[in-house]
């Protein structure tokens, strides 16, 4: 479930931070278009894409005036999927090989961006290769926008400091490919990094709408934002269990967390914490559980429910799941 | 995708050691009909499941002989629609509270099994307990099938002579509450535990199926038969990265494995490895990723594509997904 204040209180911190089009929100995040479309009210019509049902799904949902999927593609099916979609939308694709710019231009796709290794051991090419990378692009009469980046590798650092220095230092990379690109769009950037970026054109955050206990850590100004409710099943004087286990949770930054709560543990379909204080929670008792990620948590969910206060007021469902 | 033979090979061993009702499989490992239609061709009849839709989808699908939820639930609205299912069906559920029983009565259910802690700190009545449930359970009208519990602390462990003197230790607790309770039904165990009960009527195992890398450490008669394929969309001389990431893959026992090769991490969308030997794989090859939890991994997948050699011979809908 969502809290429609923190959502809203999030993306109006954001949307002051990074207006417009200086913010391409990752729908990865939360795989919402009623999310997206939240988003779009505030301002910010381009967004960022993990793939291509995600792409195919915004543009659908009537979201697609400027949509990039960063990432690479060769699945000849799912390329033309998302170049039939061209007609409702403007659609752009990463690429940072010969294999992924030609199966773009194959697919009959016509905006392509190139994707720069800046550090995190991951997809994109050496900042040396981008220029040769767009040359070839516009060989086969793609319209390279510009590049991307990805400092993954320094989202969560705890010396602020230090971290504005290293993401300096990645961009250096970007910026240097993006001299031999050339094109309109520096993208980078995510929420750990968001306020760190004054040399790009364009952050592509995503976790900051609904944020999560691994993101928590870093002090930013957005607040935890969506919760799993679980209700209490099993309980004793030493501990109590409720059914959201790790089929509900994103579980590869750890447990998740339940305000004055010990976690002690999940399972495929539990929770088993403990108080700190006062007695155990009784049996049929609701909890919220905070997922530690927020990005695989959403995935695992058909929809989400809006709550303000103790009353629903929307349901949103989760429609840009899958591949 | 699950490897046919690999998959037929396990059922087969499976069904020699634990023959018919002697196992109740467990379908949330795969939370897949089609998977429970060939365990049921192996003479298991009786079924586990971990949430009503599971039980509701075995129902549907013509498989619910004798369908356990070895769970606890308290939401009326899902008690009822197993209530109303009862039909078609016997369906037993498990209760280890006064509250627990009391709903189970209120939506009509007739069955019900004592869930028993056998030393897990999850769900389960102290032994003592047991009795005065299965009382209650009968005042209620609810014919009391037996008792269950879950050993699954001792399904990982090194040392399988100790394993066998702890999973004793924990059936006495077990066997204690059956004598207090009655039923025919003692029920426990799981994959790991599957060949060291001599105490109980039946074993609850479902990983045996498809394995994962987790209970591969343990030796059993039993073979990975179901991978994740990924495509290789980025690779350079020291590493590569395929399309499959922690959205696609349980990730709380760890990071997947790929034959040959080192997997470094998992992002959302992406694994990246390095071949142990050789040069990495070209853009666009495949790689078969072996998940480290089977059961998460199936649940966020619609589908999975039965192969046999290079041949893709059945598709099977993963229709027992959700709560």
């Amino acid at each position: 479930m969502i809290a429609a204040d923190g959502l809203e209180r999030n993306l109006t911190t954001m949307a002051a931070s990074l207006p417009g089009s200086r913010l391409r929100p990752h729908v990865k995040a939360h795989k919402c278009t009623a999310l997206a479309a939240a988003q779009y009210a505030h301002g910010h019509h381009s967004f960022t894409c993990a793939t291509p049902r995600e792409v195919l799904g915004m543009v659908a949902a009537g979201l697609g005036d400027d949509v990039l999927l960063a990432n690479e593609v060769v699945d000849p099916l799912r390329l033309k999927a998302l170049g039939a979609a061209q007609s409702n939308a403007r659609i752009t694709v990463a690429v940072d090989s010969i294999e992924t710019i030609d199966a773009a231009a194959a697919a009959g796709l016509t905006h392509v961006i190139i994707d720069v290794n800046v550090g995190l051991p991951r997809c994109g090419c050496r900042p040396i290769e981008a220029g040769r990378l767009a040359d070839r692009a516009r060989a086969k009469s793609l319209d390279v926008r510009g590049v991307m980046g990805y400092e993954g590798h320094l989202m969560v650092l705890d010396d602020r400091v230090l971290q504005r220095e290293k993401v300096d230092r990645a961009m250096d990379g970007l910026v240097a490919a993006h001299e031999a690109v050339g094109g309109d769009i520096v993208s980078a950037g995510g929420t750990g990094t968001y306020d760190l970026h004054d040399r790009v054109t364009e952050v592509q955050a995503g976790s900051y709408a609904l944020m999560d206990t691994h993101y928590a850590q870093l002090g930013l100004p957005f607040e935890q934002a969506c919760f799993v409710i679980g209700t209490v099943i099993s309980s004793n004087p030493r501990f109590a269990v409720a059914d959201v286990g790790l089929k509900a949770l994103g579980m590869d930054h750890g447990n998740p967390s339940i305000t004055g709560a010990t976690v002690w543990f999940c399972s495929d379909e539990h929770v088993t914490f403990a108080m700190t204080d006062g007695p155990q929670p009784s049996v049929g008792e609701r909890v919220l559980v905070a997922p530690a990620h927020i990005d695989p948590t959403m995935a695992m969910h058909e929809a989400a429910w809006l709550f303000r206060g103790d009353d629903v007021i929307d349901h949103w469902p989760i429609d840009l799941r899958g591949w």
